[in-house]
Formats: C-alpha cells, structure tokens, sequence
C-alpha cells in the first residue's frame, strides 16, 4: 500500500454532504501510517471531511490487457482504497506537526526544493488545515500480468497480450520570468 | 468535457450505501452525451448506482508547478466532475443498446480490434450490466500554464516552472501463449 501512495500526486476522496456525494480529487503525500492532504479553511470539502467518515482512493492504470475474447479483456492497475476520517494536524501537534507535514508534501513532489524556495510564513499556515487519515482501514486490489482466456478462446484467431501504460515525465519548462540555471533535481527531471 | 473524458481509461466513481460512503476506480468510456461503466450483475457498486444519485470524476495531471513561495506551488491538470444517477442500458435500447455500448467501449481501448476477437455470448452479456450517466450537470477545471508568484516572491532565488507529467505507452508484451504477428494497432502502440 505504501508504495501505491507514494507513486502518486494526487487522491480521489469521496465525502458526503446535505447536497449528496462528492468525489474530488486532491494532492496528497504519505508519512509513516498516515495519508496527508491540505485545503484553504474556508474550502467546503476540508471542513466536512473533518465531521464524517469518507473513503480516499488511489489508482494507478498500468496497462490493457488484450485477451481473445471480449469479455476477458482488463486492465493492469494497482489500487489502495481507504476508509476512516481525517483529522486535522495542528500547528504543535507531537511528532509530525502542521509545518513539518507540509515541507514533507515539497520533499515528496520535489526532492531537494524545500531549501530553495520562500517557506510559508504565519499568515499562509493559518489560512491552511492540514489533514491526515489513517492507514488503518484499507484495501488494495493489484492485476498484473498476461490476458486469462477460457480453454475454448485459446485458438481464436486475434492477438493477445498486454499494451502497457505508465506515466512519463516531460522536457521541463522554465517559467518565462525565471532566469536562474535549473538546479539538478529539474535537470534530472524528464525521462 | 468530452476530450478530458475521452483521454481517460478509468473514473473514480463515489457512492453511498449503508455502510458509508465509497470511490471506486472503473473503466468509463462516452457516447455522444453519456458517460458509460459496466460491472458484473451481483456488483454491489453496480446495484447501488442505480438507485441513488452519485459523483463520478476524471482527473488527469500534467504536471509540477514550481514557485517561487512553497504556497504558491501548484498542479497543472485537468479534471471533470459529473453528477447524476446511473440507468441501466437494456439490450434493446433504442440508438445505443447494450451490445452496440461494449462494442464502443472496445473501440474506445483498442481502435480496430473489435472484429479479430471472440464476441460477447448471450451468457456473458447476461451476466453483464452496462450503465449510463448524463453529462448534464458536470463542472470542468483545468489548470495549464506557468506558476504566479506574489510580486514580493519574484526576487527569490528559486528556479521556478512547470516539470510535466503525461501518459506513456511502453513495449508491447505478447502473451506467451500467442504465436501471431503483431497487427498494425499493436505495432503502433508504443511511443
């Protein structure tokens, strides 16, 4: 499960409020046992999340798994899907507090940054709320490997195996005001 | 809306039901103005979608946005959030019934191929239940383009700019019980 957090950016996270349910996606890092995310203390999701019990889903598609008949076709894919509700980290909080949690969120998107840029200041942490949710109540699904066709599709006449997906990093680009040489962290960046 | 849908395999789909609230990963294909999903008959997502309204959502990431304050750090995507209720496509609908819909869905993965494999039986579509959701009342975001900085930020020494992030294609992996020529689809495949 830990390494289907940590391969990725973002979390679906599905809440219910007198409006109906919702499914929203959001940025999210792991420390130890917990899935963390972040929102403005105004935002409709950040406060409802900590009144209820809500499910965050992480999906990974790895590839589409041609099979000779139709109804064997799949696709490769890892899951972690979790249940339970977020608390929020405070600023003092034991262990992993608000500030801490947050520069592991830089440390995560981008190994190395977090000496570089201007850190947040009091007015940016106090206009932010900080979640967590425990990986206690979890469930991963992972399919691998070739197609699994019937005996009798075995002869069938169409092509089988596995057309595989996976995410690719790109040629960075500098923002057009930024004149500094890109440390190593961005240079090291694309594929 | 529709090309954000149409670039993805999967939604994450958040429902309710006795226990709580939950977000399931599924493969979702469209058809003119629906969003379709199928799922086995005994599904418990699938029996339940019919019966209350629901939330499904597409996110894609395309990439790090780099500022030059730790707050001001983004994400480049795009993502479309759908509300609705599911209704089952019935064999005999008219326009798309449920055949014509899993013949698209195969055309949606795998442009070509429909006519090489072994079709869907009557026992397997049977079995089978593909539903349907309007694309009526559905909200797109997209965030493209390069960070914004606070005009007090702009003097800090960080690199600042976008390090992108898409979907690859890999190498095709035959399956080892498949003795045939790669057809032009799959040769096409990789990037």
């Amino acid at each position: 499960m830990h390494a289907i957090i940590d391969a990725a950016w973002i979390c679906h996270v599905a809440f219910r409020d007198e409006r109906g349910v919702h499914c929203i996606p959001t940025a999210c890092w792991r420390i130890g046992a917990h899935l963390y995310i972040h929102g403005s203390n105004g935002s409709r999701m950040v406060r409802r999340l900590m009144e209820d019990e809500c499910c965050v889903t992480i999906t990974h598609v790895d590839g589409l798994v041609l099979a000779r008949s139709a109804f064997n076709h799949s696709m490769n894919y890892r899951s972690a899907v979790i249940y339970g509700r977020f608390e929020p980290v405070e600023e003092a909080a034991a262990g992993t507090g608000k500030r801490q949690a947050m520069e592991a969120f830089m440390e995560h998107l981008v190994p190395g940054r977090q000496g570089e840029i201007r850190p947040g200041n009091d007015k940016e942490y106090a206009a932010t709320t900080v979640l967590r949710i425990a990986l206690a109540e979890a469930a991963c699904k992972v399919r691998s490997g070739p197609p699994e066709d019937d005996e009798e599709d075995m002869g069938v006449r169409a092509w089988a195996g596995v057309l595989p997906l996976r995410e690719a990093r790109g040629a960075v680009v500098p923002d057009p005001a930024c004149a500094m040489a890109a440390p190593d962290y961005v240079r090291r960046w694309a594929d």
